[in-house]
């Protein structure tokens, strides 16, 4: 097979491929040595957060659990694997009718999560929950790194709606993730199609700087678009000179226009002279939508300004200075012998300088202070005390291989908002600080 | 169609879905308001480079090509623009019959590029350029991006192997193309099966700590990874203590064995007291191959110390600090009139506050000295001066719709190889520094 062969320079057979070689080569180290059946407890956590950073955001999950459903090795993979000499026969055999069939269980995606906070947790035999490791930790990686970043701008906003505009700045599948981890942090739409698509988040947009050059003038630029796309279409006002170009479009579209849309320049001030010059042309329901380089800070920055809506690229998909969550995936229990039904001895690595971690199977709670504001973040190991109990956080996502789960991203969207709300003011400072709450072990 | 029906959490019918809405949009205005067909000529090229980096690799042309050729809206796709209503039956119609009949031209792949530098040229009617701006900006700033930090590392890694193994800290098709590119900038090989099968990039891997912890003792581990994968795999030696760790390995895989991995603590120290160690035990032909958190910086400290290999993850896919290429897709000449053959008129946006770029359609050369190494960008539009028609940088991509220009990664490699061998010293300098060669406008 050739590389033009294979279609879409994205397309892959399975998940399954989303998987560092060494799992396999594990799995045939503990198929061949007789221990890849002893059940195992996998934990994902992430040791810390970005610096500065006040909280996580849990999200990916939705699309781990489609990547473990899809995760099997089909012909061309065994084939692939086969020809390269990854694995021997006896792994290829047991491979190929590969099913996850253990259990899952996590945070719900859209809650928040501290550092050590076990936001998943996989459980079954070493050889089926090691396989899953990789794509695990690059979907809830990446996709939690933007939704932390989302739920940021989020709050900067204010109530503002979000447009979420950075399929451009970042790989072109990242970019549908990232519009899906964007909605869950509070982004209200998306420019991204596949976004639409794949996700069904609503999708917005109308024209670029190209399509106004294209015209001999801005006025036809102008009268084409609204002709075409209503006169409750966004005109992009800043390609040759703004004030003439807002006379230009209310001229064209009348005062019902929609919006207009300004992308460069000093936007604190362009905003405040456009308001002022709608309002004067009578176009007091036309929105003013912001576009460039925005970050939080920049958005915070607009506050005061007469803003109607933000839409953000860059920075949002690159998660604002911090593009990855730290996360790992770490075994912290396992079988204590090959006997069937054998209990699970806790297990962590122990060597200096580093990258250690609390072994054993871990549950977690938030603590509430009298007034139903968090106040700690408690992850501990054997009984939860009783107090605890009604505050766990962990929920079941997959049984025996079966997803249980699955949810709409408005639902996850929604939690958010609500675990958001739930934490102590200061989560909401855009300034770097600790974590909002303290991680405490018992 | 519900979301679970559409399979793979990265499944998409075609690459016209990586657009942006207002592609469309200004399709729709434009066949309406007769502009479609006007001849226009787009540019790709950044701005700026990342803050501090002294020279870009223009890395992912291979895949624009495939994502050009996989640019078609089938009726998948159809249905989802006609039932959200984003075009209308004009468009939709057009659309149905889409392919991308022009011209690209561009830098060839892993060539160097600057400020200014026009990396890529997409010429042909307005509909049909406009709707290849969001994936070729997508691929060209994700995987410049990668390629840039893997040039950089492997320049401080000084000829010693590099292998890629960030797929865990990247959305799981970004970790695809991201080992390309790291390929193309000059890493060895990929711990991401994924990208051995799409790419044929050499694989690597054998285990992590989990595999150490599954066992009841470490002498166990590796002896069932030894007697599974043979003396010649790698042991990872961190789990417990490093000098315990060396000696069982040895001790199980006797003189031959392929090499120890250290994933955690001082590096410098560790590889020169594991080095030491070995030795010692008569496994003088062992490698030390180190991984954790490293980047081009952590690399070159290296230098001095026994590593044989290094393996890279989180920095290497988040591009080093600069995980976006900042390339823009800019409209800079157009048909002077819908007349057949009407001349190219170059455009630019001209508004205050930024973000203009000069008009028209420009070449490039590399000026050299009279050593042979490179002392200027020379970009210009128009007539290009006789002393430089040997040296201009773009080479024919796509002609009349057919790529014309596939090429092997390890071709791109070389290229890349070349192109930095040609650059003045100062380029290798890991310090922040302005761009190495002055790009000069004539």
């Amino acid at each position: 097979m050739t590389v033009a062969d294979r279609g879409l320079p994205v397309a892959v057979p399975s998940t399954a491929l989303f998987t560092d070689q060494y799992e396999l080569t594990m799995l045939q180290a503990a198929l061949r040595g007789g221990t890849a059946e002893r059940q195992c407890v996998f934990e994902v956590f992430a040791r810390r957060l970005p610096e500065g950073r006040r909280y996580g955001v849990v999200a990916g999950t939705g699309r781990v659990l489609d990547a473990v459903e899809n995760f099997s090795f089909d012909g061309k993979v065994l084939d692939f694997l086969r020809e390269r000499g990854i694995v021997d026969e006896p792994t290829l055999e047991w491979l190929s009718s590969y099913r996850f069939r253990g259990d899952i269980h996590g945070y719900p995606e859209g809650e928040v999560y501290f550092p050590g906070s076990p936001v998943m947790r996989v459980q079954g035999t070493f050889a089926e929950c090691v396989l899953l490791e990789t794509v695990i930790l690059s979907i809830l990686n990446h996709d939690s790194a933007v939704a932390a970043a989302a739920s940021r701008m989020a709050v900067a906003a204010g109530g503002r709606p979000l447009v979420e505009m950075g399929a451009r700045r970042t790989h072109e599948l990242a970019a549908v993730a990232a519009s899906r981890a964007a909605y869950v942090g509070g982004f209200t739409s998306t420019s991204d199609l596949a976004a639409g698509f794949r996700y069904e988040i609503p999708t917005v947009g109308t024209s670029a700087h190209s399509f106004t050059l294209l015209h001999d003038s801005e006025r036809g630029a102008f009268t084409a678009q609204v002709e075409s796309l209503g006169s409750g279409t966004t005109l992009l006002v800043d390609t040759y000179d703004v004030t003439e170009a807002v006379r230009t479009a209310v001229d064209v579209a009348g005062p019902g226009l929609g919006a207009v849309r300004i992308d460069s320049g000093d936007l604190l001030l362009l905003a405040h002279r456009v308001r002022h010059q709608l309002d004067e042309l009578g176009a007091t329901q036309t929105k003013i939508v912001v576009t460039s380089d925005l970050d939080e800070y920049a958005i915070a920055s607009l506050a005061a300004a007469p803003v109607d809506a933000y839409g953000v690229g860059t920075q949002l998909v690159t998660g604002s200075g911090h593009p990855t969550a730290a996360m790992v995936y770490k075994l912290v229990a396992r079988a204590d012998s090959d006997a069937p039904g054998a209990a699970l001895r806790p297990v962590a690595k122990k060597s200096m300088g580093g990258k250690t971690s609390p072994a054993g199977v871990k549950w977690a709670a938030r603590q509430l202070d009298e007034d139903g504001v968090a106040m700690a973040e408690v992850v501990g190991t054997g009984t939860v005390p009783g107090e605890l109990a009604s505050r766990l956080l962990q929920v079941e996502l997959v049984r025996g291989g079966e997803v249980v789960a699955r949810e709409g991203l408005d639902t996850v969207r929604d939690r958010h908002k609500e675990a958001l709300a739930g934490l102590p003011m200061s989560a909401m400072q855009l300034s770097r600080g600790e974590p909002v709450l303290p991680t405490e072990y018992v």
